[in-house]
């Protein structure tokens, strides 16, 4: 039995090892034993006790609180504390996500500890090390054992940094890197299997489109909002479609700060446009799985219309998943009425194909597997 | 007038760091102001009043005290120590050196916070990540703005890992990299200029030899420390050559478990050996400057030797200055009478050349320079 330790401690890395510790206590229960700890780093109404059962998540066996809010206070913290559950549990390994203080902190204390770690999600980059997340990126990467990566250009990108896939057993030195796939295409499989209330009567399916926006370079700007705001409501109303909006909280605020009284009413009460509370994990598959389009900001939405083999249109000038662009069915939008409705009908216009880009729906037990297999 | 930040915690790190204090103190007075950190990593006798006297090395500004041994709890330590300090002088640069703990917690704090890091001794690689050392170069490597290489190879190792050198200011996704040679090699020169006292009225001008041993690969073996020992003991009687033996406290204590009373006692009286307490600063560049030969187990020293352009016998089994190999005038050796009297023959046998591998003295400077023209 190997024990691993996993540390995570934001939501999407919540969501990602719920499709991990699924397979452990799976497939893996007899291999495979897993104590996770929540690092604390973020706390907030989405990760109630009813995100936690929606995931089938297991709870946290430890969870730090923490009293830092810049950045390496925060790293420097959960160091500290890391270092004690290690001390504790003993595990064979340290499983880390994604690329926040998080991931980094587990990442310094596994190497000092001379202890292999396992990152899911190795290899992203976006060139550009202002963003705190592509420093951690690369620096755990730096410091793996065994890297999974989800898609062909994160291992090209792990490659140009002398990372690259040694045969037999991994250490940092000779580590494993893998293309596993995506583990949130694991869990939108999954969960869209489980999801099956129906949607609200008024929203017939595959005639909506399903609206997100949250992106500080999208709601910090007044003007910019503004001109999303006018985008939107000239495309519902050209094209006369249904566009579902569940509104990030962040969002709600800059829009009533930046509208008229009059425009958000119109807005929150216009025939077309459906703005609704942040909805759960379970109810936005559900709107994902079943609407006609995607137009986005979220680089998570951005990967689950794929999933669902739904068009996308991106409200960014940049997308770090490149590959759903190349392939032709998402394409990058301005904040404007012509750009969005052009595109918006050559997307309707081509006959789109999705091809496996992400795996087959079963990284997580590759994963496992892959664990097992190469740490002593 | 540009203020950066100097952090430094363990005793290379300071006697590098004086040759850049003295540029910056000299021709840089104008142009740069220098805070210097001291992490409170090591702390030891070594490190007394009369170092840093010899030294001519300023008081630090800042002097962290530490409560942590492990690797991870200083690290983190550290950062959060020098989070306050950076709040407090608000530098516009982070200056660290080398491979510690203390130039990790740097390059990460210095990272989270947006602010360039300087980074000295960039690109040395011994491509064994159980080091901790191996890591704290690679990821402060990668976090850093300007990084300064002392040769060739260690610009090759950094290109291998995508970083390479990019025109115009420097920052982390564009860095500057640059050879500037070795600053150990400026202060060589430049206490060698200083120190004038003579040596020990036994020791005649370059026909003797100089011998230092701390590695614990060499001092925790007890098989190992015996033959080195042994071959020794023979060399000096066989060559009838005078061996000047400074001693490391660990060395020390390692022979006399290992060792008989009888051998310790032979060793210590030996008429062509002198063992003496370890030696301050200026007596040892006193020592390599005027000796025939060095023998060591000390990267620092094994350098040193190349400055003096003495020949060196290197009780070790590998090197990271692989330059000063190539160029035949260093061997490394086993621990064995015969491979030691052959490798020796062999050297004094050969006509040395020392091309200048390690700059020409003035790398202070250069990297003084290149801080004023490169940090916004």
């Amino acid at each position: 039995m190997l024990k691993i330790l996993t540390l995570i401690g934001a939501r999407p890395q919540f969501i990602k090892s719920a499709a991990i510790s699924r397979a452990i206590r799976g497939v893996f229960s007899d291999r495979l034993e897993e104590v996770i700890v929540h690092s604390g780093q973020h706390y907030d109404a989405n990760m109630s006790s009813v995100f936690f059962e929606e995931l089938n998540l297991p709870s946290p066996n430890h969870h730090f609180k923490l009293s830092a809010t810049g950045h390496s206070e925060q790293t420097a913290e959960i160091m500290l504390q890391l270092e004690k559950i290690l001390d504790l549990e003993n595990p064979k390994a340290l499983l880390v996500y994604g690329d926040t203080n998080t991931t980094l902190a587990g990442a310094l204390v596994a190497s000092k500890n001379n202890l292999p770690l396992i990152h899911v999600e190795a290899g992203l980059r976006s060139f550009n090390k202002k963003m705190p997340e592509e420093l951690n990126r690369i620096l755990t990467d730096h410091c793996s054992s065994l890297l999974f990566c989800p898609s062909e250009s994160s291992i090209e990108n792990l490659k140009k940094e002398g990372i690259v896939h040694r045969e037999g057993k991994c250490s940092s030195d000779a580590p494993g890197v893998y293309l596993c796939g995506d583990v949130m295409y694991d869990n939108s499989l999954y969960f869209s299997e489980k999801v099956k209330e129906g949607l609200a009567d008024y929203l017939v399916q595959n005639n909506y489109i399903l609206f997100t926006l949250h992106r500080p370079s999208n709601t910090d700007d007044p003007d910019r909002l503004k001109a999303i705001y006018v985008s939107l409501i000239e495309f519902a109303e050209k094209f006369e479609k249904r566009i579902v909006f569940p509104i990030h909280p962040r969002t709600k605020k800059a829009m009533m700060h930046v509208l008229t009284e009059g425009e958000w009413d119109s807005l929150r009460n216009h025939k077309f446009i459906y703005v609704t509370d942040p909805v759960s994990f379970h109810e936005m598959i559900s709107l994902e799985k079943n609407c006609e389009l995607i137009i986005t900001d979220s680089g998570g939405v951005q990967k689950e219309a794929y999933f669902f083999q739904k068009p996308c249109l991106i409200l960014r000038s940049e997308t770090e998943w490149v590959e759903i662009i190349d392939q032709g069915v998402a394409l990058l939008i301005d904040a404007s009425f012509d750009d969005l409705s052009e595109k918006y009908q050559l997307l309707k216009s081509k006959k789109l194909i999705f091809p496996e880009l992400f795996g087959d729906g079963k990284s997580a037990e590759f994963i496992c597997d892959k664990i097992v297999k190469e740490i002593q």
